[in-house]
């Protein structure tokens, strides 16, 4: 068995006909939907699907026939960053795939929407051709509107495709990346300037641990403060050093760790990396996960 | 999907052809066999399977046609406890099944058995009909040898079948239980009767935790000691608490935990429950775990 996710993002969040069609497109081509997630502020939907990297492929292809027939960028206004219709499209290795699987994946992709809708395409992250392209925000700088601008630099050239936008689809980001996991944790006080002094102690911009973006914030309701986290490489930052090392912060203002919290998903193995730290599990493996061993290919 | 786990024990550990007619008629019936495990000095070995209830069912009951025309108790010698050609047939439930799913696939299982084989056949741990009948010890005491005087008394009437053994395959207990975890933790030390305490604090026999078995054992050629445990309900008395404990009271002889080992296999949920514990985290539920969504039924 081989997973791979894909969560693109469109620059369409208030049209359910479109939406509609985009998800019945996804499910057309084999993948399996996980979630849509529309916002009609941003005009901008997420949605998450995985299957095989044939599946991913068809029903990637298959959003693009929808959202580039459906969404013009000309007359797309949102509050958050976009170039193109098709806005970002990442893959991400989940079971029985690298990551050099999914880099491989985003360049098949990437090739095919170039040549088939006339699209331009970045990679980006993992599948990045050059360092200065590795971050998304880099690439949208100037976002739709500055894109005919951007893309007449040398340097702003397309991995696939034509030098200039599409006239209403603009320009796409494919790019391959681990797992996102959306953590937060909770103290047992509401002094926001503790929790400030700890996210800028534990991110990465800051001189904290490399794979943490962290901040602050109130939790008004609740009379308490929290450190709101996304953690985008959990094998190399895992779990378990967030947890402690904001511990440890937040016991030098003598504050304790209410609790934490997962939002959304998290993959089986990052549970699994944390039970065995905290267990010192000396040569521990993750086919000694019973589920695994079910799911494997192989007998005894 | 729905996934029973059996793990039967058979009086034979030494004539191959006989463990792999068996292995073969367990993976004809349609199981994923998991492992085999012969002890030629017990003169038993130990098969593991999964599947669907029907398809365990099936498995067993060829497991039967093999193991009762090889197997003649008659002849049988070695170190372990036995009463059967089969002698004990646990299923264990491991995702999308309850235990009562596999006390009723218990009773239906006892009840062909004794219907084709003339084998009786005993039901203990979560199927047992008596408290008096739940620990498989109670069953077997007396042994093959013993059944037949044992079987007179009115207080050892089997579940299904005659009222005495079979003449060449004894009897057999089949129940329903949780998954064991073979779990050992390593001091730094070579003290074997900090072990040796230790075991008898955490242990249930000897007034400790409840679902713990355990015993303290020198690993002379590291020249450190082990507190060697099974774990029989995990979920009750779970692996982050028996850590914890034995963790302490090493701590009270002035000794460290080295590390702990998992033998074997684990399920995913006893990995998941100990990084939320140690994680604090708030309101996890197994359904996070990205694994779980994609092999659910449910789309968004």
């Amino acid at each position: 068995m081989s997973v791979i996710e894909c969560i693109p993002n469109i620059s369409e969040g208030r049209r359910q006909d479109v939406l509609d069609a985009c998800a019945a497109a996804i499910a057309a081509a084999g993948a399996r939907l996980l979630d849509v997630k529309p916002d009609a502020t941003h005009h901008r939907t997420v949605f998450t699907f995985a299957g095989s990297a044939g599946t991913v492929r068809a029903a990637v292809l298959a959003l693009f026939d929808e959202a580039v027939r459906a969404i013009d960028l000309r007359q797309h206004a949102g509050g958050h960053p976009r170039m193109g219709a098709v806005d970002v499209v990442p893959f991400v290795p989940i079971e029985g795939v690298t990551m050099a699987d999914c880099v491989a994946l985003a360049k098949e992709v990437g090739a095919d929407v170039a040549s088939r809708y006339g699209v331009p395409v970045f990679l980006y992250e993992e599948a990045a051709s050059a360092p200065s392209r590795r971050n998304l925000e880099d690439i949208r700088r100037g976002e739709f509107e500055g894109l005919a601008t951007k893309m007449a630099q040398p340097e702003w050239q397309p991995d696939f495709g034509p030098a200039m936008p599409h006239a209403s689809a603009g320009a796409t980001a494919i790019g391959a990346r681990m797992p996102l996991i959306a953590y937060n944790i909770n103290l047992a006080t509401d002094r926001l300037d503790v929790a400030k002094k700890i996210a800028a102690a534990v991110r990465h911009s800051s001189g904290g641990l490399r794979f943490v973006k962290a901040m602050g914030l109130a939790l008004t309701d609740r009379g308490i403060v929290q450190i709101s986290m996304n953690l985008t490489h959990h094998e190399k930052t895992p779990l378990f050093r967030v947890f402690e090392l904001v511990k440890r912060e937040a016991a030098r203002y003598g504050v304790a760790v209410l609790e934490s919290e997962i939002v959304g998903l998290v993959p089986a193995s990052a549970l699994a990396a944390t039970a065995a730290w905290y267990l010192q599990l000396d040569g521990f493996t993750d086919d000694q996960v019973l589920e695994n061993r079910l799911r494997a290919g192989d007998g005894p």
